[in-house]
């Protein structure tokens, strides 16, 4: 008689995106012609640089002739992007890491939710609160929590709580934990995390002989200069860290696919014989028994986006929804609410007027105002009392958004 | 101090494909412009289908406007590809299967590897030997089995064995097994199962609440019109049937990515307070927490497989590909070698002459004939004495092939 995974029904029946879907479709059901703007789901709205658009053609015409036609590729990706991506993102920020430390994949949410296949069941995990739901729910689906307590929060986790008074930054546990999830420029708080709080954790993390999952698919959007992009930056990391990132919300890849993870060469973890485990060499393993490689296709648009004009066009979008989020942050603020993040960050995190629910006010800005944004109590309990929202959007679609949030809550 | 995933430790240090290549590496170092040919790992050669290409450049363009762009799809898949779907290539042939019982993904490898995901870790396994290796190693990366015999045999999978006498299609275990996986036409042996075979592993589903997971990867090159292209041709198979597929051996997707899985609705399996859970619901569950959807290009691409016109294409690419088998067949078995396969399968499965081992064969086609092919062995026990020859390879190729191989072993 086969047996499902129990872990799976630990998890309250909808991930969090898709119950926003559905709440918003049944607005749009009652009100048909409504004018929804969507500021929930950080998903981008703008075309493909076209640096990127050329290259994807290119790589189209690659699979149309016998003679330049690719098949399978190699798992961990081509060399021609693992060498642009170990130059570009870490050399020039003077990071040691080499093309075969980095890992091509078909997306940041994968990467993150697959890693802990490589980890012992037996592991303790840390996260955040609010935190990005998908190191939550991979954690409980993979077996490593109890059932969730009424605040939704499961056993066996050990949760960080970020506050206003913290700068949205908790410190280190008080505790050792093994594996740590974290996510700079934070989703969804829009927080960044200093030089200072990234010494701390490697320091912690070598105490400890932690792990810290490094999730840094928002780095390009950090605009403080003595904000560190990556963990490699900080002394140590090499020994405690796996980083990840995508061209997602860089390169306006949400649909083509395409991102990447960087495993040290010198990281382990124990086997339960005492053994040093390299872990870039399970990685690999899994990624050559479980994956096929990404796209070819969008492994050439994203080698793109490493040219000087691919460069150059990206930045250009990064300003874009950068400005945005300054739009968002000021008319919100205007109103005398609490306004964190969107400075380093596509995302702004909103202190809810009045200590109302964060549902309740997702329900009255998509009612009064049709905006769709994203409850704070969805990335965690933590969150309760906050709403998200994403800076991705059409700078029309953005400023007609706060004019009318301020409408609305102004009356 | 994070631990490592034991149960991976368990593997042997190489996946197949990985030492071929090493071993291949090396002869072409010391025999430097060797000009080999690559009848080993399954990937095609031709270029894609014009219509393919056509809707490919037409989804990059979709991309590029800011009215057409397309960021996060679906994860299960967008539905222009999941309707057409369930129309061809199942309606069509008169199984019962719903758009939204189609799952679309980025590979049939990684369907078959993560579908364990959603199954507790206390069921018990069976696979054929010799095996496609995913199946395999993925169970043991899982957790399901204890450490390997000398003969490569994990502990704890059930093992049945495909043999010429049973003609490759081993019979329903004598003993109750939860999780089945089956491959037909089957990688690597390129036997075929019948409609009698398939009612009585679904009868022997039914009898014992098991599953059956079936790779039908490679349907498409079944040219005997009575052999079943789905395990839903079967009555009674969506109470215990997973069907995988792929675009990949058909329109020549090994590079793009996408594939699909089919998960009826009335699928359940138990949990363990005796719950019927429904594996589509837990499958979807996984694709959205651990997956971000196909690359919007390559489903596109894939719709583009259903026109006519592009129907009629992958037609000619698998007509040349079984043609090429038929001449691999013709010329081994001209040299009184036991040839397998090749009839509705795109895999030739050869008898080593003389008792051979495979690995000794592989080097010997290797280093005299330059042809490079798979040790059976490689995919399992039984697969010893055995190597495995694809027809993936322009005409000319494999017709040069056949003539080295005829020149060598003959003399």
């Amino acid at each position: 008689m086969a047996r499902a995974n129990e872990s799976f029904l630990k998890l309250p029946s909808g991930y969090l995106f898709p119950e926003i879907a559905r709440r918003v479709r049944e607005y749009e059901h009652e009100q048909r012609g409504a004018s929804l703007i969507r500021l929930g789901i950080g998903d981008v709205t703008e075309p493909l640089p076209p640096a990127v658009a050329a290259a994807l053609r290119s790589a189209v015409e690659d699979l149309t002739r016998r003679s330049s036609f690719r098949g399978y590729g190699p798992e961990q990706g081509y060399d021609f992007l693992r060498e642009k991506i170990a130059e570009h993102d870490y050399c020039a920020r003077g990071c040691e890491v080499s093309p075969d430390e980095v890992v091509v994949s078909d997306g940041a949410k994968c990467d993150t939710g697959n890693i802990l296949d490589i980890f012992g069941g037996d592991n303790r995990i840390a996260v955040t609160d609010p935190v990005y739901p998908v190191y939550v729910d991979t954690s409980v689906m993979a077996g490593y929590t109890g059932p969730a307590d009424d605040s939704g929060r499961f056993e066996g986790l050990v949760y960080l709580t970020a506050t206003p008074e913290n700068g949205f930054t908790p410190d280190v546990p008080d505790e050792p934990v093994d594996i740590i999830f974290l996510c700079y420029p934070n989703n969804p708080t829009g927080a960044v995390a200093t030089r200072e709080t990234l010494t701390k954790w490697v320091q912690y993390a070598k105490a400890n002989g932690s792990i810290i999952l490094f999730d840094a698919a928002y780095e390009a959007f950090i605009t403080s200069p003595d904000i560190p992009h990556s963990i490699f930056e900080i002394p140590g990391a090499r020994d405690v860290a796996i980083e990840f990132r995508s061209f997602s919300k860089t390169a306006g890849f949400t649909g083509v696919r395409c991102a990447y993870c960087v495993i040290p060469k010198s990281l382990t973890a124990r086997s339960p014989d005492g053994q040093e485990v390299p872990l870039l060499d399970l990685w690999i393993r899994r990624h050559t028994t479980r994956f096929n490689g990404a796209s070819y296709i969008a492994q050439r648009g994203a080698e793109a986006v490493y040219d000087s004009e691919g460069n150059r066009q990206v930045q250009t979008l990064i300003r874009l929804y950068m400005g945005n989020a300054r739009i968002i942050v000021d008319a919100l603020a205007s109103l005398g609410l609490g306004v964190y993040g969107g400075e380093n960050a596509p995302y702004v995190w909103v202190k809810t007027p009045g200590g109302e629910s964060s549902w309740d006010f997702f329900d009255r800005l998509l009612r009064e105002a049709q905006v769709v944004t994203t409850p704070g109590v969805g990335f965690g309990a933590a969150g309760e009392g906050f709403v998200r929202i994403s800076a991705f959007n059409t700078r029309e679609k953005v400023e007609e958004a706060v004019h009318r949030i301020k409408t609305h809550l102004s009356s």
